[in-house]
């Protein structure tokens, strides 16, 4: 087996069809139905959760013993090979609860600590989208396209997208994100993962967020990176992997717009 | 033609492709592609808009002239049946802006000013959401079933949904939103139309908001009653069109199960 990241690119679709095939029994299930079959103690997000982790693990173990994994429920495996794997199998958990499809799968590959290869894969809508040496596409039950972000002139001109306000909750957080908030021609919150799939696309123009963990977002920074964007920490460092991985707080700007990207920067220093 | 609303509920359909298809070339275009094209004046948004409300309204007219239409776009035509029409073409316009599928186009049909028959289509995901005589269903790609709302036995249990918290930064409706957030299982900001639709699906158990316009409500009445559940104004009234609507300063509570409404109703009170 190879560790050559063309493999990688191609490998990783075999596991977002496991985890996919996996977890999709358990979205939009009936809480009321299930827990009277289950004495009340089902959970279709755990459950879902770690059906879709157990079938990217054992994959990855079959295939690439060698290789490390990080996963959000089962933990990390470390691995002599430089090649390792970072896994959120329901990026957007509050989402799933809901029923709405904007939920993602995400998959990263690791050279070292530097994510080379990423997928989010929402199978509901049969949306893939991948990151990598091969290019920035999105695979739909129609086909597959090359996806680039937009470029944007300036802030006033932005689509900005953030999980939640709580992120912000304390200062300085607080007020650097309402100067972002403000300075933006739109604010909307919502959508997880699936606005970082959105910059790719060129259909949003930024994604800020606090307390992230890194398996939300290393493997999504090789699809936006392919698109042609930037993603990085508040103050302006890339996201690797592991003990650096500490140092960004979970604090994460994405932008498809490198002019964009300054400029939020500038605004986000006093909380970085 | 019938005022029958069996016949309104078969005929809503008509409606719901027609607009689906007028409105889809918009959906995801490229802003900075467009904007080379158009001098910069074009708005996806907008002119997906009008195309859909034209389309619904073109069919309306021909098939029904003596029928009322309300749309969001094109305004006020009265007509001397007690059938009138309600539209908004594309209700989630930040979600449609920034690329996600959970926007939905709302048509509902008014018995005198009692909506009766409604439709949430989502023609990306190919997900329509109807209600009224005839019960509640979803139609997909795969077929039709039939929904309704889940029980729910507590509001501690509860899966609550809002678009944005900025419908309640004025006091006293900051306060009392507060409160139900705190006594949740869950709250979740986004989702627009489709949170109402997965009320009816039995997935959330809950959408409170303010500032909604008539047309951003009253076509999803009908889905929700059909499938089991309650729609209100927060203080407990039942929805209508016209002049009545006003009375509810456009702050709505969508709930799946009775005594779940009941809890609601109790908490918001202060700010009815």
């Amino acid at each position: 087996m190879s560790d050559d990241p063309k493999h990688l690119e191609s490998f990783i679709h075999t596991l977002a069809d496991a985890s996919g095939a996996a977890i999709m029994p358990y979205f939009r299930t009936r809480l009321d139905v299930d827990n009277k079959l289950s004495d009340g103690k089902f959970d279709p997000v755990t459950e879902g959760d770690r059906a879709g982790e157990r079938a990217i693990r054992d994959l990855i173990d079959s295939h690439h013993p060698d290789h490390g994994i990080l996963g959000e429920e089962y933990g990390l495996k470390e691995g002599p090979s430089p090649i390792s794997w970072i896994i959120d199998p329901i990026d957007g958990t509050r989402v799933f609860m809901s029923g709405l499809p904007t939920w993602g799968t995400l998959i990263g590959a690791m050279q070292d600590t530097v994510p080379v290869v990423g997928v989010m894969d929402q199978p509901y809508t049969g949306e893939r989208f991948i990151g990598g040496p091969s290019g920035a596409k999105l695979l739909t039950r129609e086909g597959e396209t090359t996806i680039s972000c937009r470029p944007c002139s300036s802030l006033g001109n932005a689509v900005l997208g953030a999980t939640d306000p709580r992120m912000f909750a304390q200062s300085p957080d607080t007020e650097a994100f309402q100067n972002l908030a403000d300075s933006v021609k739109l604010l909307r919150y919502g959508g997880d993962c699936y606005n970082y799939a959105m910059v790719a696309l060129g259909q949003m123009d930024l994604v800020v967020e606090a307390h992230n963990q890194a398996y939300d977002i290393l493997p999504l920074v090789p699809i936006i990176e392919a698109a042609g964007g930037i993603v990085t920490d508040w103050a302006g460092q890339p996201l690797r992997s592991g003990s650096d991985f500490d140092r960004s707080r979970g604090k994460m700007i994405a932008a498809g717009d490198a002019g964009i990207h300054a400029a939020v920067l500038e605004i986000l220093k006093p909380a970085a």
